[in-house]
Order: structure tokens, then C-alpha cells, then sequence
């Protein structure tokens, strides 16, 4: 509980005299002031974030939180939880979607086990933070309890500083975990008071029946458990998981260290949410790389305040989206950085 | 005008054969089905275009097109003429937006003087196809003759063909020329019967006085011109420019190449217009990188029956939403071919 809450003491305002800094060199690159749009406002964005008029953007890292879920014996996900696992080692060989992406991007991939139902095999990319074999079913009881939530959250914020030492200018978050859009949809019902039915989506692809089975889940799930809205870590323990935790934990911990950190889609967004309910200035150092298909995302953004960067329909998980975000964040700073300002190229300045 | 048939009867459907493997192997990838969205569907109209189940894309070229306008003595802009050649010498010393992002893509930028109105020095990387010293003003009559119009296409075509040789998997079009918003909107609204006002944009940033000016010169170069909507190289000759006519020309010679178009912003959008009424089949080669802030851009992308992969409030031209977008193709390119199927990670499949 320490580190969470010096973590949250630690985050700081945007540093407005770099964001000032920064506007003033967009607007003398040679291109009509604003005609870069987004890219402009994340530019100057990550300067405020960083505190450099000129941030750098170098190493980039995509953590890939994995946990299983009780409720998945409710049968709310098309696929089985041994997919968990397997899904990791996927990550672990490089084959899947955030392999690719990420290789695309030139991230690194940090593959975190916060608590899949199995033991792993040890890896060298595999980083253990084990909080517990899954959670608990929430349809029944808590997923985890209190110290779990915050055990949780404080495997983020150190995974934040190990990476940190091993170099990271930006970084995204990515979840793995079958059946894990369940808790995240109760998660924002109860951080948010929308009806389980506005904020539950299809997840892997469930049809009509499946869905309203899931719906029905969640609702049982809330009025069990009853978590306390002002209480993010009643709500994170009582109806969320341990991979939601880890990136709550991750954002945390980027936004006291002055990084900009990508958020994913859904799961991500929910993770992202308890941490703005902890400390709402984390907003700031957020940046929304997509618009999620899954039902939800929507008002997990607006509650962020936050407009996506990307709408490419993606439902995937994993940091696909962190991946692409990533890209275009650098491509903003690249901007900033190396294009040429009106004077030193020579070139006419607007009329009036 | 030989080689403009000859490469429309070169424009062949997509391969159909192509599209079924590559959707086969989509859906054996470790992943929900579908769950990467526009990324899944992009790579199975690459694969189409490219008649390839499995594309790559290596060599990728973004093709920087420079013209300037009679028009533009009409005041329609907020710079002065002088920038379209001020901001090619950028181009080539590698200081604009387009140079910063085609790096960041690793794409290679080829810049060509379609009729830039002063003599540009020699430079290796500069690609003269002048074809005139700018456009004559529209406003009082024709900005250039037939056979002009077809040179410029004709030019656009030899330089795809060129580039071949060079190496090139996917080719992004861009623009530059003061003024060329207002050829663009005028072509626009001359091919779809579009009222103007409701096509025509604030191009570099007008303000409300100006922007009824431009309105009014566009009507007003309709009126004196009155260009045949069946007849696109009329309406090219008359109410174009010599860029916009290139970029027409690139379209038509990827897609008789079978490479894939990624088209950027508003005037790009007008070019690609111009070539879909040639030959309508091109469409399905197209790509639309983003939508542009620029009114009107939506009415292309529809006529063009294409939905923009990103929305950025872009306006800057160049082939700089282009890059983006042929980033993003890369991906969607990659993920089909990197990504590990059930059967290779031992992922265990959906249920039912």
C-alpha cells in the first residue's frame, strides 16, 4: 500500500511551459499552422508529459498483462481458459497479434503473468508476478481480496520502474485472458453506474444467447458483491481482475515517472479507469490508441476524456492497438522534431 | 493517349482466388475470427490486388506530385505562389512533413514537378515531367488543353512504371501546389454535381470572407468553362491541375500493375475521382489512408465507395496521410503472414 500510495502522490500536472514550448515550434514548421492535427495536439502533449519541448521517443514497450478469471466456468467466452496459457507461450514464441504489431512498431514486448490459473513454465521473457491462480468466481463471491487488488497494482507500478531501468519512453498496455471482458464490463458498471447491459459486449465473439447469459453474470456478480463506486479498489478486489489490476498498476506508475502510456481497448480502458479513480491526474499522461468494437469502450473513454487516435474496428487485446498507438505517438514527435521551420528552409510564411 | 488506353484495358478485377486463401489463413490465425478488423480486411484486398494469398511489402513509395494554378492570382490561398516551388526544394533537402513520416514508414518519397510555374534547378532526386509552367486561371478559361490533361496522366503512368523498376510493392499518392484546393473542388463538384459550397474547404486555413471568395471563383470557373461531367479529361483540362492529373495517372498505373494505391487527402481524393471515371474498375485498388479535414473529402471517399482507415483531422497534403496509411497496410500485410495459426502454437480453438 506504500508504494501505491506514494506512486499517486508522485503524479504531477502537465509541465505547461514545455507544452507552450512546443506549440510555438509546431506552429513555425512549414506546413499550415495545424494542418497536422492530432499529430500536432500529441506532440505537444507528450512535451507537457515529459517535461521536454523536444521529447524523444526511443524505447518502446508494450506490457502484456495475462490473468484467468473464476466467472469463466460461467461460461461467458467462446473459448476455453486454457487458452490463458497457451496464449502466453504464443507471446513468449512471438506468433501472436501483439508479436507482430510490435515488431512492426520496434516495441518490446514485456509478457507479465499476474495470475494465470496454471503454473508456467519459466522463461526469460516471462516475468512472474503471480498474485494468485486466477480469481475467484465473482458470480459467487469477491474475485480477489483487497490486498490482492492492491498486490496487484503495486506488480504494475514495479514493473514500471524495472523497465524503466532497462530504458522506456513510452508505453502501451495489453491484457491477455479468457473471459476477462466479463470483469471489465462489471468493473465500469460499477465505477460508472451504466447498466451491465450498455457496457457488455461479445467479447471473443459470443451470439445473442451467450451475451444475455453474460449480462445476467455480471448483474449477479454486482448484486452479490456489491462494490462500493467510490472505492476503486472495493470494485478492482470484488468484481474485477488481476491482469485489470496490473495495468491500473502500469498506469499508475508511467504517469509518476512522466511517460505517456498508451491504452489498449476495453480491458485495458477499465484498468485505466480504476486508476483514474484513484488519482485523477492520471488522465493526462493517458492517450486512447483506439475505439474498441467492444460495447463499453465508448463511455470508458468519454469518462477519460479521451478521443482515440484509431477506429479500425479491432477487438483483439493484447496491446494491438497500444502497438499501433505507439506508432503514431512517435510519428507526432517525429514531426515535432525533425521538420524543417519556415526559416530554416526558406520558405514564404502565410499572408496576414 | 495510347498509353492512357492501353492502361486501362490493363486494369484486371482482383483475384478472387487470392482473397479466399488469404481469408482462409485470417481465420486460422491465433485469435478471435475477425477480432483485427479493418486490418483483417485490408490484407485480403491486398492479396486480391496483388493476386498473392501470402503479399509482401517491401518497397514502398510515396509519389510527391507539384503543381501550381492560375488560380491562384485569384487569392484563394493564405500563402503566396512562390511556396509550391520553396516547399519542392524542402521536399528535397528532406525537411517537410512528408519527409519526416515517409522515414518513419521507411518509405522513399519521389518528387515530381508536374508544372511547377518557375524553372526548378536539377536535383537527383527531382523527377521533371513539366508539362507546363502551372495551370492557366480557371476562372477566365480553360486551365490547360485536352492533350495537356492526358500528358499529365500519361506522366503519372510512366512514373508507376518507373518506380517498378526501382522496386515498389505499394505506392501512396501526394500533392503539392498553392491554390490546389480550389482546382480540386471544382473537379470534384464538376464530376458528382455536388453544389460547391458544400465541397469546398478551407484549404490552408481562409477564413469566412476568403472562403465565399473561393466559392464563388469555383462557380464561377464552372460557368465559363462548363465542363462535360461524362467526360473526365474534359473536366481535368478544364477546372484541374497538371498534379491532379499525375496523381490520376498513378492510380490508373498501379492498378494496372496490381499494386495497391494508398490515396491521402482532398486533392489526391479529386485524382483518384478523375481516374475511377476513367475506368471504374481502379476502385478496388484503392486504399483511402484517412479523411481529411477538407470539405468535401467525405462526398470522394463515398463516391469512391472507400472507407478512410484514419481520421486524424489531417489537411496538409504531400502524401502525408498517405505514409500513415501505408503503415497500417504493413501491418494488417504482416499479420497475415507473421502471426502463428492454432495448429502451429498449440492454441486450443473456439468452442462450437
Amino acid at each position: 500500500m506504500d508504494k501505491l500510495q506514494s506512486t499517486i502522490r508522485g503524479i504531477e500536472p502537465l509541465n505547461e511551459g514545455a507544452m507552450r514550448q512546443a506549440q510555438a515550434r509546431q506552429d513555425n514548421l512549414t506546413k499550415p499552422q495545424g494542418s497536422l492535427g492530432l499529430l500536432e495536439e500529441l506532440s505537444v502533449k507528450v512535451a507537457g508529459i515529459t517535461g521536454l519541448a523536444q521529447p524523444r521517443i526511443q524505447d518502446k514497450v508494450i506490457v502484456t498483462m495475462a490473468g484467468d478469471h473464476g466467472v469463466a466456468t460461467e461460461g461467458v467466452s467462446l473459448f476455453p481458459q486454457e487458452v490463458t496459457a497457451q496464449m502466453v507461450y504464443n507471446f513468449l514464441r512471438g506468433g501472436a497479434g501483439i508479436n507482430v504489431l510490435a515488431r512492426h512498431v520496434g516495441a518490446r514486448v514485456v509478457v507479465v503473468d499476474m495470475g494465470v490459473a496454471t503454473e508456467l513454465e519459466p522463461h526469460p521473457k516471462l516475468l512472474n508476478k503471480k498474485v494468485a491462480y486466477g480469481t475467484k468466481n465473482m458470480a459467487q463471491g469477491p474475485a480477489m481480496s483487497r490486498e490482492e487488488a492492491i498486490q496487484a497494482i503495486e506488480a504494475g507500478i514495479e514493473i514500471v520502474e524495472s523497465e524503466l531501468r532497462r530504458g522506456m519512453d513510452i508505453v502501451g498496455t495489453g491484457d491477455m485472458g479468457i473471459g476477462n471482458t466479463t470483469p471489465s464490463s462489471a468493473v465500469v458498471a460499477a465505477l460508472t453506474g451504466a447498466p451491465v447491459a450498455d457496457v457488455t459486449g461479445r467479447g471473443t465473439g459470443i451470439g445473442d444467447e451467450q451475451l444475455a447469459h453474460k449480462v445476467e453474470t455480471i448483474e449477479r456478480a454486482l448484486a452479490v458483491n456489491r462494490p462500493n463506486p467510490a472505492d476503486p479498489l472495493d470494485v478492482l478486489a470484488k468484481v474485477g481482475g488481476l491482469e485489470i489490476g496490473g495495468i491500473a498498476g502500469v498506469v499508475l506508475g508511467a504517469a509518476a515517472h512522466h511517460l505517456p502510456v498508451v491504452i489498449d481497448g476495453f480491458i485495458s480502458g477499465a484498468g485505466a479507469l480504476i486508476a483514474a479513480e484513484l488519482a485523477p491526474q492520471v488522465k493526462d499522461y493517458l492517450i486512447a490508441a483506439h475505439l474498441s468494437v467492444e460495447l463499453g469502450h465508448r463511455l470508458v473513454l468519454k469518462r477519460l476524456g479521451l478521443t482515440p487516435l484509431l477506429n479500425l474496428n479491432l477487438r483483439l487485446g493484447e496491446g494491438t492497438g497500444a502497438a499501433l498507438g505507439i506508432f503514431l505517438v512517435e510519428a507526432a514527435v517525429k514531426v515535432l522534431n525533425e521538420m524543417a521551420t519556415f526559416a530554416d528552409a526558406g520558405v514564404s510564411e502565410a499572408v496576414g
